[in-house]
């Protein structure tokens, strides 16, 4: 999938929502606590609901990670689960990986070929050679850490030398290791102004912004000052979807909370003409 | 393990070598491949033949998820493999993790309770909340990245504000967030003049110095610019160990090549007296 095939995916979808699966074993419904796989049962059910109005699908690692091989095992059968029910959707494997180039090259391989992810976000500190490998797979995107939501963001991202951030000095460097058709940028939303100065730098990248929902952060903003003629935003939500119910519908409720942002997005998109 | 148990470890075996496991399955000697698996069996041979040189092994956790959930059985193998036949070695996950709060501390269960690692390397670029949850786990480790051995360190982390390198707010900013027994360095043994100014910033703290071996670095100029009162190093190689020799001996040469290091460090020690 290239720049030009998400945004077809984004035009036919009517949205450019990326559901988080962070799915976080003690805050699934206790209604799944005797399934074989609570994980994977509730993911199916996730994904049955909101894939109408996804985008794109992004598994956090960490949250598989935290259950050993078991976990890895079932973020392999949810890309499996996703593939084979509802192609064509992207899958994001939110790993933020990063290693010098032969061991990136591993990474690369884990996350392109013996799973089968459509992107992988990758963290920047130890520079080009240990995020080329990933770039060297056609039609498989690399997203590169370039500005995050989190508080701890202003200890090194904003480190400044003449001017320019750490976080516009990764924008600036890193643009000429791909293209917009294999690279695109996480950034965070609690800064939506920013992305004014972002486009300056990246006008066509694709940015993937995290924090819409339960995090904060105004998807009118992130439009407003984010929006490209293809689109070229990824606005994920994770909790506000996956967990804004607990009961037994804990699916259906999921599904009408990415109906919601899926309206709001269809509208902006209407409104900048690109559907 | 804290700072003076990581010290005795190392006054025991007269060492500070730490053994990289990059097992990767294609560099494995021929005599294996009919093995059930293949990277279980090296690995075990390898540390059955160097556990006496070594004061650490670290497992870079790339080669093992290149084999999906598979090679993270492996992964769970080989260290559960170590603590129950070598206690009292230091087993470090070389993950490169970092995420938002909340995430990073499903990595730090995955490493220090799903799994039972010593120490976790993590990458700075998301700042303090993204490493404190790793700092939470009493006796374990965080070894963060400061300046690393590749070509690519040279993108962002010399970026200078005010004479201030990335790499040396790193330092600057992360020693308050721990303390120097539970929290060390990955330094890159390219630059061993840099220690000097490196041990003005954390003159206690335990250093990971990757590269010395194949990827070149002299133990020599490590020693001179990097060693502390309680050694505060450690110093690792990878393939010029474990792939030193693809015959049926190859855990033979191996356990040579390691024995070959320890003596020099054990010399090291001793001119410095530490043992």
């Amino acid at each position: 999938m290239d720049h030009n095939g998400l945004y077809r995916a984004i035009s036919e979808k009517r949205s450019f929502l990326c559901i988080g699966l962070d799915s976080e074993l003690e805050k699934l419904p206790p209604s799944l606590h005797k399934a074989r796989n609570p994980v994977l049962e509730f993911n199916k059910r996730i994904i049955d609901s909101t894939h109408k109005y996804a985008a794109a699908y992004k598994a956090n690692t960490a949250f598989y990670e935290s259950m050993g091989s078991k976990g890895w095992l079932t973020l392999e059968s949810t890309l499996g689960y996703i593939r084979t029910n509802y192609p064509g959707i992207m899958v994001i494997a939110d790993a933020k990986r990063g290693d010098i180039g032969n061991t990136s090259k591993m990474y690369a391989r884990a996350f392109f070929e013996t799973m089968d992810f459509d992107a992988v976000t990758v963290a920047p500190y130890m520079g080009e050679d240990s995020v080329a490998p990933f770039l060297e797979y056609p039609g498989k995107w690399v997203i590169l850490l370039a500005l995050t939501s989190n508080r701890g963001a202003d200890d090194f991202q904003y480190h400044n030398e003449d001017g320019l951030m750490l976080y516009e000095r990764v924008l600036t460097l890193s643009r000429k290791w791909g293209t917009f058709n294999n690279l695109m940028y996480v950034v965070g939303a609690t800064r939506a102004d920013m992305l004014r100065d972002i486009r300056k730098i990246v006008p066509e990248h694709f940015l993937l912004v995290p924090g819409v929902g339960a995090q904060g952060g105004s998807l009118g903003d992130v439009v407003r000052y984010g929006i490209t003629g293809k689109c070229g935003l990824l606005v994920n939500s994770s909790r506000g979807i996956i967990f804004a119910d607990s009961s037994e519908n804990f699916d259906r409720i999921a599904g009408e909370k990415a109906a919601e942002i899926q309206k709001e997005m269809e509208s902006h998109l209407a409104a900048h003409k690109i559907i």
